[in-house]
């Protein structure tokens, strides 16, 4: 029986996987090339509905996070740039240090630039003041970082990983329909792929008490769904999630509505190393054994 | 006449380029569309000699950097990754400061983890101690990291930004033809976009005076070219660049050739956005006035 941990350490042993840094990995290979379809499939997915496409930056302004309210909800995530001081003497120090490794760590200043935790702050960011006169819908795909401390696993729960999102705003009927549409869409491929997806009702991880009731209100109201994918024995993975924020962003970026109502937003994620897995543990890493997945989307219900 | 500032200054005001932080940046629109374009005609060119695709983690090991030569070599590009302390009263702190972002700044660690200030300390540390029975090809792409102070500007300089790199591995003259033959074929595409392409001599710009003595060596031995491309003025932009590192790196790393000897290692790297710029300047942001690009490689000598 093929587990998560039986189908990482045949990707290492075959050098088609390896961690450069914890939670850092690289692919080659078969695996990669697979990676890269699923990101296709799930591309095409995300321009159904023809959004917009965005270049994802790599980082982002610590006061986009501060306005998102994200250091009560998930601060031990947070990962940000950090440089040396732009001074010749202490670069000189560190060149010369014994262990200029240890001494490059120890002068690193951080800086209020943070690594994205998702995508959808890029999007709030740039909306932010702006009246809608129409439901809008963006995409992007990049790089996201979240620290997990001692809980990392290649594939599973990478410091670094790779998302697509695609985020809607508008009223609450449009962000919603959004959603249940973006459940729909991604319930379809993974039976595309011969994956047994199911549904869940799921609530963020807030951190400050204040915070907390958000998930409260989550639970209750239905306002997170992730997709489960099986990665093994009675384990499954979050591959990916269905969010509607209600008002709380568009309070929090001053996105109005035509009528001056706070704007609703949602988004749905992917996170692709985790559909990757779960492929992999289903079909196992030999690619003879793999289902086509280069099949048109047209199967895939609209 | 267009320069890199009336560009950039064009894109800005029709949306289509934005700041999310100092050197960070974000596309939409037909400027993102034709940075596509790009990537895919330099992946094109890159796999021309079928090199192995690896996937370019988004961070690596300071160690590897250490091994490296790197800080005395560049220490002031470093960007390192921070978190915070994994102390639920410090985050609580956080959570609850009058200015978050400022107070998740000053409790930010820096860790063993740099952001890649150039894709091939990823394949230079994954051949590390492997003895080569055969030319090695490697490509991959993502993004890098230099941090540049004051000197940013969109596309032109910026602290992330998008790197295609070739790296090969193998004795001199392997090493050699190949940097030659890189040379070629990005002068070839410079052509075929019309864009008026000139080869320079270069030298990296090393830190520590016992480092220094490699850029002469690179000037001398003409180790190192740079393709520059016109950006305006008299100015221009170094789009890619074209280094043979001699045995520095097979003698860091310890990769050597089957007779025992350490591998010569050379790479060709392409800055993405630099070619945006270029292009633009050249031909304008209206893409109604766009060359096509999407002609097949053929027309590329090889």
């Amino acid at each position: 029986m093929r587990t998560s941990e039986s189908v990482v350490a045949a990707l290492l042993a075959r050098g088609d996987l390896w961690e450069v840094a914890p939670g850092i990995i690289a692919l080659r290979g078969h695996s990669l090339m697979l990676l890269r379809r699923l990101e296709r499939e799930i591309a095409m997915l995300a321009h159904r509905d023809s959004p917009e496409e965005w270049s994802s930056p790599p980082a982002l302004a610590m006061r986009t996070l501060a306005r998102a309210d994200y250091f009560t909800s998930f601060p031990f995530w947070l990962t940000a740039a950090s440089h040396l001081p732009d001074d010749e003497a202490a670069l000189e120090r560190i060149a010369t240090a014994d262990d200029s490794a240890a001494a490059a760590r120890a002068a690193a200043q951080a800086t209020d630039v943070a690594l994205p935790p998702a995508l959808c702050y890029h999007v709030l960011e740039r909306f932010a003041g702006r009246r809608l006169t129409t439901t809008r819908l963006v995409t992007l795909d990049g790089t996201c970082w979240r620290h997990e401390g001692a809980r990392l696993a290649p594939l599973e729960r990478q410091w670094a990983f790779t998302m697509r999102e695609i985020v809607c705003l508008g009223d609450a009927e449009a962000v919603e329909d959004f959603r249940q549409r973006g459940m729909r869409l991604a319930g379809a491929l993974a039976s595309r792929l011969d994956l047994d997806a199911g549904f869940l009702v799921a609530t963020d991880p807030f951190f400050a008490p204040t915070a907390r009731g958000k998930a409260i209100v989550q639970r209750v109201k239905a306002l997170k769904h992730e997709l489960a994918l099986p990665i093994g024995g009675e384990r499954s993975t979050a591959a990916a999630s269905f969010n509607n924020h209600e008002q709380f962003f568009g309070e929090a970026f001053d996105i109005t509505l035509a009528n001056g109502e706070p704007a609703t937003t949602g988004c749905v994620a992917f996170g692709l190393e985790r559909w990757l897995l779960a492929f992999l543990v289903a079909h196992g890493v030999d690619r003879v054994c793999w289902p086509p997945i280069d099949v048109s989307l047209a199967e895939v219900e609209s």
